[in-house]
């Protein structure tokens, strides 16, 4: 069966080949990888006013903060349901639009708790304080954005408050800036960018030499190529030192003197096919900067999503390394975008390039040049990444993308190959979702919706504790095969680099709990069916990477496929439909019966021998009645 | 119920926007529009031998001529199946690796049906006679490829035989070329393309003005601008004047003096999202030139389809106005491109343009510029397009698209948007489609698979056949409804504007047959179902643009969809679920019943009655038998 299919398959890939001349349809796969399986966990949920467009989610040790319209909620981590605290924050001067007070910056800043909002159009600060109280602390122009759909961002950094928001109420003059903390206020020059949208910034730290901290920010901006055949958006990053005090009184004064940028590629370059258009990104950071990676989520102009990772080092390299575009004299000395102690004495020639030609001539390229980690026909909106430490002794990463239509992806990044572990509904809707804040220490993603958040339990183990099998087969760093069922800890049969189930077999002594072989006896269902009427049989479909198979009196149909369920469905029942029927899974080394009806006929025959019965009965009333009556 | 559903979209939506800023998400629906029908029609068929790569056909009045390996199959076009005569074409000479003769161009040149084949890679051309003869005419290098894998075009017009094949056996060369007959041969100048992949060729003809009269040619090629942002493939058309005879001895000699190209844009140009990869070309000819159509189909690099439409007066237009690439200085007269009585009378600064700069600026555009007429997701192979006159008084034109899995999308033009009449499976297989030859005339399409000819019969009218409802809303143009029923003639029932069915209520008076409200005696169905048991009730879904649903003691309910059908599931039949069953389909302003059920219980209570009937039965007779023996 198999065979006949994979020779199938082959004649048909030799078609498309010859048909096609060059091979144009190898680049995507016209049925993308798909979640293993579909799960629902919508337990944890918090519920509040409708927000427009973003929810700010701010963790705090074990405080959560949730950014809503006209207050911020405090929620204990730990449950991700109660709310601690409501700081009540109406705006206090109204536009004429709006007099919504929608938070949008939420910060540890200055040994407080940090909050922006819109505030009617006229955004302002605030210090939050134990007892529900708060103060006004300053003007929030260029940190919040004026109103909620407009793009902003924040970061604390070392002591600074650095921002990304519109100076004016139209979204107009939208830079990166410093904006407050122990050093002066800086911001871009203003032919450094076009129509930027601000996706994220960090500080990539070096412990061993601080002056030489870099402040990262990661946007899109209007493409400078403006020929008919370059997408009008580009992804790109920027980077400026932390030290960076702006050039001297004449020449770029409260101006980033060390200010970079560069394009930020994610593709496959042989067929000129870019994902230009960034999403979210987050930044696994490590001991050593170097080994730090980014990880980026894009769209292409087509709606397509891919994600790229690139190494810290590797991005930095571009910065320290490529020539200046469209400049092409002597790089001075020094080098434009080194860090120094007091940049206003930096000489004009290497600042005048900072302001002439900030752009990189190299591109960023992830990690795997050629193409990207995972790329899909669907839409995504957020993307996080936990380190995981397996109890196969290896850290495995797991990334969690968050779809626009409200589930989350996890997805294990196996080598450079993606396995899709799981796509779990959060929520019955279908918003997308705006926001997420991972905590890798308690396992657990907040997930930021419109109107609810949401906790995503990042090691739900009970998912797969059928069998060992089932344990095994889900690839789950966070979980393993234990004698107390599948469990969330680290010493356990697990098997993440292949999924093979062979341990499974070979620990049955060393683990009691044996769940290997399925408890048949709960799944088996009989049914007493009258002939000549429909009847159907149904299994669930639990893992979507296995195949489905009906098998009755040793021969196998294949499923009628619902969205959930695989399906037998016999129009009208024969004599040859009775018997016993097994839904049988397989997948990599595991085949098992997940369900088992037997059905059974009507006790048709009983009834004639009863009737049988009662005729002779009758007869023999009525021959007993004329002996006696004659 | 829609309300609701509405809101929720227009929410999601808005989201959207929200989310994303930019509207990036807008251009590609995520759902593109299906096909109205799924029908199959797998009945005229005929089998040869598997051909490599292409199935060339060729249709000369009532014969249609199929070029298989070693031979050409002429056959009745009316049966579509009558192997009217053999031609056995062998290979005389045997290259090492082959010594196949696979037949690439059948034309009918010189009063003669002409056939070329690639003859054991020894390219060769054979005159058929009737009686099954045939003489070999000609060495086909040029008009012949050498293995059937590699790219070749031909064409025969006002007498003379143009073609495009590599020369050398390794597929270099591959030029277009006037081959044979009443003018001289000519070639290209080897600059001009660069690893072309040619598509179709036509002439566009001129009644009064023969003089005037171009060939076009269409391929695509590798894109000259080698950024990374560029596609690595374009598309174009080239243009030469019929009468053309080269350039004179010292310049262009033999070689084309009116050679212009220019590049054919399919795409969405505020995305610089581009269609770059020319598949198919249908030319719709009018008795006016300037009025013909050029449908073109088109992949792009991610593996979408488009198709464009273009007036072939626009296109030629660029030829015309448009400025030359690269060149900046004044244009000599004749302008290049022009045809004159003497080609090799031309002056040289008009030749030096042709042969060094013949690509225009200007680029040429579909009829709708925005936009592509359709797009879709899935990968397509051939195009045809057939001029129907329609019951309304109205000429329709109805696009006719073979997929690479080996079925035809028909497809209504209505005014500039596309609407699926149906997808029809013609094999059991999913082999795609090679070649297609539209007999307009016949309403008849004939289908190239690797191994078999099919014949798709457009005026299958008996696929609407069940109600004026189901014919009307089909919108299909080939069929009307008339008191026979859904028939293939121009007067009748027919909306192809809207497929609004309000004409089938108002005109049953003046139509004898009707069929609005279907045979719902034929369609109720009666089980006897006991209690307890599974049971499902199933409903075929005829229309992918219907909405389907079961109607149950006046509560609805939606389908649990399989790939054709729509299924009720009851896992337990309780007391509840007996009773009577609909399953309605409604689609635009027709509603109907589509299937009826009725569950019965088992006669339990009658069983009971018969007991206690014979429980007093066995009483009066033991009374009887007592007094009767007493």
């Amino acid at each position: 069966m198999k065979t006949r299919f994979s020779v199938h398959i082959k004649r048909y890939l030799v078609y498309r080949w010859l048909f096609c001349g060059v091979c144009f349809q190898c680049v995507f796969p016209k049925d993308p990888p798909n979640p293993r399986l579909t799960l629902d966990q919508g337990d944890k949920r918090l519920s509040y006013d409708r927000n427009c467009s973003h929810t700010v989610l701010f963790q705090e040790s074990n405080h959560l903060f949730i950014g809503g319209i006209n207050h911020v909620l405090q929620v204990d981590v730990d449950s991700g349901q109660k709310i601690l605290k409501n700081f009540t924050l109406s705006s206090e001067i109204c536009a004429e639009k709006s007099c919504e007070n929608v938070v949008t910056v939420i910060e540890q800043f200055q040994n407080c708790t940090f909050v922006c909002g819109t505030n009617g159009e006229n955004p302002r600060c605030w210090k939050l304080y134990p007892g529900e109280n708060y103060t006004l602390t300053m003007e929030g122009t260029g940190i919040s954005p004026h109103t909620c759909t407009q793009n902003s961002l924040s970061l604390v950094a070392d002591g600074d408050l650095y921002a990304a928001a519109p100076l004016y109420n139209d979204g107009t003059l939208l830079q990166f800036r410093r904006k407050a903390g122990n050093r002066i206020s800086l911001w871009m020059h203003d032919q450094w960018l076009s129509e930027p949208t601000f996706i994220s910034s960090f500080l990539a730290k070096r412990n061993d030499d601080t002056m030489n901290e870099k402040i990262y920010v990661l946007f899109r901006e209007k493409n400078s190529d403006t020929s008919p055949e370059a997408d009008p958006w580009i992804s790109r990053v920027a980077r400026v030192c932390k030290v960076d005090e702006g050039g001297p009184k004449q020449f770029l004064q409260n101006i980033w003197s060390s200010f970079l940028k560069a394009r930020l590629v994610c593709g496959i370059p042989n067929e000129s096919l870019y994902f230009n258009r960034l999403q979210d990104v987050f930044v696994l950071h490590a001991e050593n900067w170097t080994d730090s990676r980014v990880y980026a989520l894009f769209s292409s102009s087509w709606n397509f999503t891919a994600v790229c990772i690139y190494s810290l080092e590797a991005l930095d390299g571009v910065f320290e390394r490529s020539s200046f575009k469209d400049y092409n004299k002597e790089i001075p000395t020094p080098r434009p975008g080194t860090c120094v102690q007091n940049s206003k004495s930096l000489p004009i020639p290497t600042l005048q390039i900072i302001k002439d030609y900030p752009e990189m001539n190299d591109w960023i390229h992830p990690i795997h040049k050629d193409t990207p980690f995972f790329t899909s026909t669907d839409s995504y909106t957020k993307i996080a990444v936990d380190r995981v430490n397996a109890s196969d002794g290896h850290v495995h990463n797991v990334l969690l993308l968050a779809t626009d239509k409200g589930t989350i992806l996890k997805v294990l990044e196996d080598d450079y190959k993606a396995f899709i572990i799981s796509e779990t509904h959060l929520t019955s809707g279908s918003a997308p979702i705006q926001s997420m804040k991972l905590d890798s220490e308690r396992k657990k993603l907040f997930v930021g919706y419109p109107d609810q958040m949401a906790v995503f339990d990042l090691q739900r183990c009970q998912d797969y504790n059928a069998s060992c099998g089932d344990c095994v087969l889900a690839r789950d760093p966070y979980c393993a095969w234990t004698e107390h069922g599948c469990m969330s800890q680290t010493k356990g049969i697990q098997n993440i680099a292949n999924g093979s189930t062979s341990e499974c077999s070979r620990s049955l002594g060393r683990i009691k709990r044996d769940l290997r072989s399925p408890p048949l006896v709960s799944l088996r269902i009989q049914h007493t069916v009258p002939t000549d009427v429909p009847f159907y049989l149904s299994c669930p479909v639990e893992s979507h990477h296995a195949t489905y198979r009906w098998e009755h009196k040793e021969k196998n149909s294949t499923c009628q496929k619902t969205q959930s369920e695989c399906l037998f469905l016999i129009p009208a029942m024969t004599k040859d439909d009775y018997g016993t029927y097994k839904c049988m899974s397989h997948e990599r080394d595991y085949t098992k019966v997940v369900k088992e009806y037997k059905l059974i006929p009507e006790p048709v025959l009983s009834t004639a021998v009863q009737r049988r019965a009662q005729e002779w009965i009758s007869i023999f009333v009525t021959v007993v009645f004329y002996i006696c009556c004659l």
